[in-house]
């Protein structure tokens, strides 16, 4: 299959492109990046001299149509809404990296986004691409909308307890992020220079985050509860990982065995998502590079509030990988492919 | 006044004696460092080569009594206790940097620190030295238990809340404490090694950590009322600084702006601790190297849950500078001698 | 006396900031900055909140005169030279931390800053501000051409074997330059956001750093001899120091016992300098936010080639304090007065 | 064919561990490690649940014999020299990534390594290990000695022009290394500790590093001239990562573009060695997880010193991936099979 990515300068661009040269069943045919348009893809990214000469293209509609079967967009939030429709028209699988399709309510892109949502029947249309809980739809799917990345952090992490019936909704879901500094782009922006973020980590958009109603969708999908979440994101100084440390009150005393019995058998069947035992929490290092998300729980025994641990590689399990499992689910393809590989450590 | 310090090669020591070498009221005497005894200070500090020249010595009780007027233990847990009484007795002023004095119920420390308490006579001698809350307590004491450094943070963030009768103890008290590797120490350890700490963010000890009841025991001191606190803590890759992320669910709606008011006002004459205005979140490095505590606040409107950020050094707030900040209390000089300085940015 | 500062929105203006406001012999009464002018310098640099509330204005030539005695430029290239000569005219202290007056031939900065060199009469004036060896000159100026980073590290490591005579310039000076990121500025580059420049080394500007002729320019005065120097200069991931590796060929067989002798001699009297003894060689964390420069050599037995290692911190020694050291140098102040402090460890 | 690696706990065998589970023509069979032995694999290395489950053995030489066909050495210096001769004898690939067959002549192991050198057969049997130079060699022989980091990247940036007779060796080759902290591997030290080494670079055996003779024995052997190398390594603030800048005295005026083309030329068959055009530096980044070595150069035309710059992963083609290129050419394999990745980016 021949693949194209609109927005390949970007961090997502390039780690899609790093994983898909890596992946058997595809070749990448085509590269756009409106901003770095006429450049060769090696003076953006001088790493990949020697191992990909492609230019980084202007877009073009039929040029497009006519070299890829699939098309993947990671794009700044309000490109892929207008963009990709008439791809998916023509029968060209598209997976959206950004924001643009993930929530289903018009009403909430235009509050948090502050710009006009996709056409309804395109936000009906796509696919929430979180393998480990909608793997049979988005099988059946050729237009998927990539989770963010807390969000598949999250997720994860609260996914076995929310369907167990387990959880007291008294008290809202609190989440507490922690990202590198990958997660905000390319960009140059001051914030985002090395000597402000480096030996330093600051709190941003209490409350206000983009990611917030994405999680209260899918939770409350997951768990046939509507329940506010608390999210609260911090910047740490370092370049890729998500850490979300999550609170849940409980119903009753229960012990941390059965609950992390009840992660295991939840995700036995899939391979990127690894349940750690007791004592034994995951670290943003342990997924480095990869598809893979670890979970680690504790309970305050006094109070019956779980906290989860959730990690995932902001870049990859929060972007490029995760879009490449979802590649391999609409194709019928093994979800591991060209994804089997180890975190690099140290 | 003629100063001594016991633990003086870890970090807590060398920032004491940073701090204290440009403190015009004292004269840094004395050093002792058992596991370092007999070399020069500049062995181990290379960076104080040419400023201070002082030799680390062994522990003798009769030495320190015959020099010192004031006395610094930034020892591991257990020591202090069994050091300390005696000089107390002598009518030395002691600072203790440990937690052996910092619980008052001797049971609580045999269980956190499965150790044998300090005797009870010198649990209730010894004043908690947060001034901003017990300003008065540690002008009328010579013997003051310095605070950890989590709950530092932790306290400075919740205290005005708590006192204000504002809080629904319903939900406990969440903590989400993050630090920077230094907290754990100068002695070698695996995880904290740079290859392994570095890139990397990890929580450890979730539920488990020595600061839970020494939070529990302040916050029920200042608000009347006992709440179990979570607390999980988090090590992100960089040198100094804490940052708590605090969870408080409020009783009824109340704005943004009214509880930024009370934090203003309960904080009014504290020159150390430094409210934001909205939208304007601290940063662990607006605080770098300093005795300053900065805090933002976020209130969800939904629920009524009260994010709280507060940052400090743990080194110097967390530490050395609220040490001599105590010493400066302690003696009627003004808070701020010795410590008026800007933090070190970028 | 009344300072001010023009480009007070860098970090060369936020170190003086910083460092100023510890200085008891001068008060901080004016903050030039055109890029974010009518913003308060807290807008800029929270971490000054509560410390100093001053406006950052825009440039006004009278107001600046009305109000300062002592004006230091931390401006790009190109700005001094324009403003400064009005002001050392009408008899006000300048200091220039910039390269606008530190090639006395107007041709050699043209060649390298691309630029119209300042009106000849001023590069006569200004007097090279390193004060480790032109103090008597700087104390008789009230201009100064404060040196750049580089030059004052690479300078220092060579100063006492290029004066006596032991060099061999068979061989060109070979300086390896080791700095962090800070010294590219605070201005927002793709190059220098910390996703690019975490966990990377690199080289750049191979030979061609503006600071080659100001190098050329001082060794050949200190030695009497023309020599190239040949300079790369690389990034490393840390947001301050530098640290200069200084290759050069001795005339003939001399021990490193003797050659040490030599460097503490030539810096006996300086008390920001100092020499380190055999094996124990300087890192950059050892001067941190200080005015110290620290330095230690080796040197091959076969070859006769002298290894030196020179540290400074690029934004204190290598700007902001050495600017503060000449001005107390300008003014018959103690040299270290407001600069006596200890380095920050870690 | 089947694996085994004696050393599996540290570094470089984590890292042979990565790269050879993604091989297609082997199979990891024997994990050996005296230090962690009884334990499993992924209790040192948490990264590695669900991918890999093997434990830590201790040495059995019967048992690894029986059990594997290759067998890697990633101990510390004097281990190999003892276990590998009788493997090597039984018909045993061996492929040894310390330094205890590197220097042909036992006496300088004895003054470098302060011990006895392994037997003379052995160091005349073994081959060493850097395929660009030594390819045909390393193809007929089943005993390699894989080169040590700082050596193959100050190699590979010097052979085309020690090769080319355009060196004047009466400067001495003068080599400057830079090294990330993992380099000093995964045992705890105080100087390695995150604290110490963060946001610090510091120089550290100036000219007695170990790699010095390596560097001098290949040196003459590529260029047929006995000249000393003047090496400087230094520490700085990251994990991964070895850049070189090698200075170079060449006989005549020559053009830039000529040198670069002489590289291109050596390197036109090496993959894995990325020759740069004019103003392209490498960054250490570029090669990051892989086993490029990236190389650029500058030159002086007052003086006709060359500059190389040159950088390598110290993990990877400096350690574990180099040796599983040897494996490669030892098996006829072509030489990037199960090597063929992607440098990890940002």
């Amino acid at each position: 299959m021949k693949v194209g990515i609109i927005g390949a300068s970007g961090y997502g661009g390039v780690e899609l492109i790093r994983n898909l040269y890596q992946h058997p069943n595809v070749s990448l045919e085509l590269l756009v990046s409106s901003s770095t348009q006429g450049e060769q893809l090696t003076a953006q990214f001088p790493h990949l001299h020697g191992i990909l000469a492609l230019p980084l293209d202007g877009f073009d509609e039929n040029e497009i149509r006519s070299q890829v079967d699939i098309l993947f967009f990671t794009t700044p939030a309000g490109v892929a809404k207008e963009l990709a429709p008439s791809f998916v028209e023509k029968g060209i699988q598209c997976i959206d990296l950004s924001g643009d399709f993930r929530l289903k309510r018009g009403s909430l892109y235009k509050e948090w986004y502050k710009d006009t949502p996709a056409p309804k029947e395109y936000l009906d249309l796509a696919t929430y691409g979180l393998p480990e809980l909608y793997r049979d739809k988005i099988g059946k799917s050729t237009f998927i909308s990539n989770p963010g990345c807390y969000p598949t952090a999250a997720l994860l992490g609260m996914a076995p307890v929310l369907q167990s019936g387990l959880v007291n909704f008294s008290m809202p879901l609190i989440i507490d992020g922690k990202t590198g500094v990958s997660g905000a782009g390319r960009k140059p922006a001051k914030g985002m220079m090395f000597s402000e973020a480096n030996e330093n980590t600051k709190a941003y958009k209490l409350g206000g985050h983009r990611h917030v109603p994405e999680m209260e969708q899918i939770a409350a999908d997951i768990s046939g509860m509507d329940s506010p979440v608390i999210f609260n994101p911090h910047l740490v100084p370092m370049t890729r990982g998500i850490l979300c440390t999550i609170y849940i009150q409980l119903h009753e005393t229960i012990k941390h065995g059965e609950v992390n019995q009840l992660y295991e058998n939840f995700y036995q069947d899939d391979y990127f998502v690894r349940v750690r035992t007791e004592n034994n929490l995951p670290a943003t290092k342990d997924v480095y590079g990869t598809n893979f998300c670890d979970i680690g729980i504790s309970i305050d025994q006094r109070t019956n509030v779980l906290s989860v641990i959730s990690v995932i590689d902001n870049l990859t399990k929060g972007a490029a990988t995760q879009a490449i499992q979802n590649m391999n689910l609409v194709n019928g393809w093994n979800e591991q492919t060209g994804l089997d590989v180890v975190p690099v450590y140290p």
